[in-house]
C-alpha cells in the first residue's frame, strides 16, 4: 500500500537522526498523507501550519525573486521545522532539536523528499 | 545618527560576502528602519513579507512546541531569504544567490542582528 510506503520513508527519516523528532507528509492544501509524530503532537496542526508556511514562502519567494520554493526553515529557541517540497503536490515537515547537525538533515529530508515525489 | 549606523551594520554585513544581495532592517509591525537593496527592489515589499513571514513563523514555532522565534530560511531555485530576529522589536532581512554558503552568511548575520539589536 501506498501510505505504509510513505509511512516507511518517515521511519527511516526519523531513524537517521536522534536530532529528528517527528516527520510528516502534508499535501500543499494542508492534510495530512501520512506522519510520524510523537504522542501529544497534533497531526492536524502539523498540517495546518506546514500548509500556512509554505504558501506564504511561495508568496514571499516569488515577490523577492527567489523562484519556485524548494524549503522553509523556521528555528526557535527550542528546535527547527524544516519544510521541503516533495515533488508539487507534497510537502514533507520535519521536526528537529536545537542542535540538530542542520547539514546532515538537509541530505536525509532531500533523499526522502525524492522518494516521497515518486509515490504521491 | 542611527540611522547611519544601521545603514553601515548593513553595508558592512553585504560586503561581507558575494552571496549576499540585499539587506534590510524592518519593524516587527513591517515597516523599513534601513535598507542596503539594490535597484529594482521594493522596500516596502521586503518589509510586508518580511513582516508576514515572521509572524506566521512566530506562530508555527509556538504552536510546534519550538518555543520563541530566531529566524526564518526559505528557500528558493534562485536563492535565500533569510529573517532574523535582531532584539525583540526588529528583524533583518538578507537575499542572497542560490549557491550562498549559508554556514558563514548565517555567522554574518548573527554579528550583524546582535549589534542592531543594541540600537533599536
Amino acid at each position: 500500500m501506498r501510505s505504509d510506503m510513505l509511512t516507511s520513508i518517515l521511519s527511516d527519516l526519523n531513524g537517521s537522526s536522534t536530532d529528528i523528532e517527528a516527520s510528516g507528509i502534508v499535501s500543499t492544501d494542508g492534510l495530512m498523507m501520512a506522519a510520524e509524530l510523537p504522542a501529544g503532537m497534533d497531526e492536524d496542526r502539523v498540517g495546518a501550519m506546514s500548509a500556512a508556511m509554505l504558501s506564504l514562502g511561495d508568496r514571499t519567494a516569488q515577490e523577492l525573486g527567489r523562484g519556485t520554493l524548494e524549503q522553509v526553515l523556521i528555528k526557535g529557541e527550542n528546535g527547527y521545522v524544516v519544510m521541503t517540497h516533495a515533488g508539487t503536490d507534497a510537502v514533507v515537515t520535519v521536526i528537529a532539536k536545537p542542535k540538530a547537525k542542520l547539514g546532515l538533515i538537509f541530505l536525509d529530508i532531500k533523499r526522502a523528499a525524492e522518494d516521497i515525489a515518486k509515490l504521491v
